[in-house]
């Protein structure tokens, strides 16, 4: 079974990569950026480039059976900064791709859509995949679109998707840079010795997932046959002054942390259910905090 | 008070431009086409344009205090053939709109969205604003993005978004070129003696609402201070076969049907739960379907 990821040089992506390799699956990948150097890219089928044209698409779709569409312009910070540029690269870039499979004839696309962004502010917790989608940021408006085009050609008949609301993922390879969630971001202050940056009072609450775990998930989902929405998760919410203890604890560093005031697109707590998939894909999260924490900074200290 | 109303040369724009003038606004008109002549534009600021940039907005929106924005470039037929014009115009224009008016200071603004699409198809009827948002056609999922940026920036404290979603309006200057609904394409049939076309078994259920009833609602809600989403109907749901025969009965023609296969996008039955924006507005829809037939074929039959 031949296999592309799309975005498979990012954080998820690239996660997502080694696991299927390992599988002995064929793995393609598709992404504007070159190969990231802290990564083994042997036997994979790299290719460089974007959703901008149906045609490109074609050619890269060739052969494909499964599509894993990670591939994002744009993170929920700076997304509200240009709404214009997410909804022209990310909304038709996905469109782009949907109209490139239908010509190919392949039907099978995993989206990595986003659990804390398409809610909004949770009118109950944890939340379920029918709570309504009411999203504070662009990324969460752009998300909810792609997902609602997937789910259109699925009554078409023209897709088959599946649609993962991953949580708050945490691990290898997660960016330091502050872009890619907050235990990146720590670890990242914890090994330079510097100071953490938390906009609020440190309250906001997350769930955060282990990228094997969700990776595990994606390809139990992605090679069944279910289609719709799943959240993808823990069901366990900590808070960012949580996980700052944590990070102190296994980093024995002070990190210390300054705090901003909040900003209006951050939601303020949520937890998702993660029941459906669980029932659905007999799949269960399996590395707590701590243990993640450890394995991630490990990976972090034996790394340029 | 000065009010907008962009896409105010078609069917539903030109009556609220008739209906806020009588009650001694001063209204602009912004459409991409010329005025149409079966109007009288006397004391209507009319300026035509787009939404293609926030800077020709920026000017047209000069001492405006509300705007109605009841532009689209598609139709929900016509949708699924290019979603990415779908989205670089409809989506991306309400954008410039939105930081136009981000920009001059402008607040309010009413938002004609769809409620015969954003819910795709229904779960439970009547559909209440709470429904779940699954779209089938491309129509609808721009919709619902562009209703997500409106509330969004509610939340980020910059718009007072009031966003109706009217079932299926007809009523004086409906096209009768079959784009805008049954009820302008039969009578126009019947008008011309020609047969109608029916997508399915003419089964399909909607709730249509005289274009006057709808114009008071979104007149009332427009001047009042409420924000959030309100369905826009009358509650009642008939299906073609039956306006067919009322069209009939009205017209005094045999209007024989021809019935093609049904088409996927098409939601199967609809109608409205209007009970909110009765409550919010102490409003509700006074013309029954016989009336609004028999005074939109008077008015048909009075024009060239």
């Amino acid at each position: 079974m031949s296999v592309l990821i799309i975005g498979g040089n990012g954080f998820l992506g690239s996660n997502l990569v080694s696991r299927l390799r390992e599988t002995g699956r064929q793995v393609r990948v598709l992404d504007r950026l070159p190969q990231r150097p802290d990564f083994d890219w042997r036997g994979i089928d790299y290719r460089m480039g974007g959703l901008d044209t149906t045609e490109l698409l074609v050619d890269v779709l060739d052969g494909i059976e499964v599509v894993y569409h990670l591939a994002s312009t744009t993170v929920p910070g700076t997304s509200n900064q240009d709404p214009v540029f997410d909804v022209t690269s990310n909304i038709v870039g996905s469109l782009n791709l949907i109209a490139a499979m239908s010509k190919v004839g392949t039907r099978r696309i995993v989206f990595f859509s986003s659990g804390g962004t398409v809610y909004g502010v949770p009118q109950s917790l944890p939340v379920t995949e029918s709570h309504v989608l009411r999203p504070i940021s662009s990324y969460g408006v752009t998300k909810v679109a792609i997902e609602n085009y997937l789910l259109m050609y699925q009554q078409m008949g023209t897709l088959d998707p599946l649609i993962l609301r991953p949580s708050n993922p945490y691990g290898p390879r997660q960016s330091t840079a502050g872009i890619q969630g907050a235990v990146g971001a720590f670890l990242g202050k914890a090994r330079q010795g510097q100071a953490v940056t938390i906009w609020g009072d440190g309250e906001t609450v997350r769930d955060y997932i282990y990228v094997d775990d969700l990776i595990a998930l994606a390809i139990k989902a992605g090679l069944s046959n279910a289609c719709g929405v799943y959240n993808a998760g823990t069901g366990i919410g900590l808070s960012l002054n949580e996980i700052c203890a944590l990070v102190r604890e296994i980093t024995e560093t002070e990190l210390p942390v300054e705090y901003l005031p909040a900003r209006k697109f951050d939601v303020p707590k949520i937890v998702l259910d993660i029941s459906a998939a669980q029932r659905r894909f007999d799949w269960a999260p399996g590395v707590s905090l701590q243990e993640g924490l450890a394995r991630t900074w490990d990976s972090l200290r034996t790394t340029a």
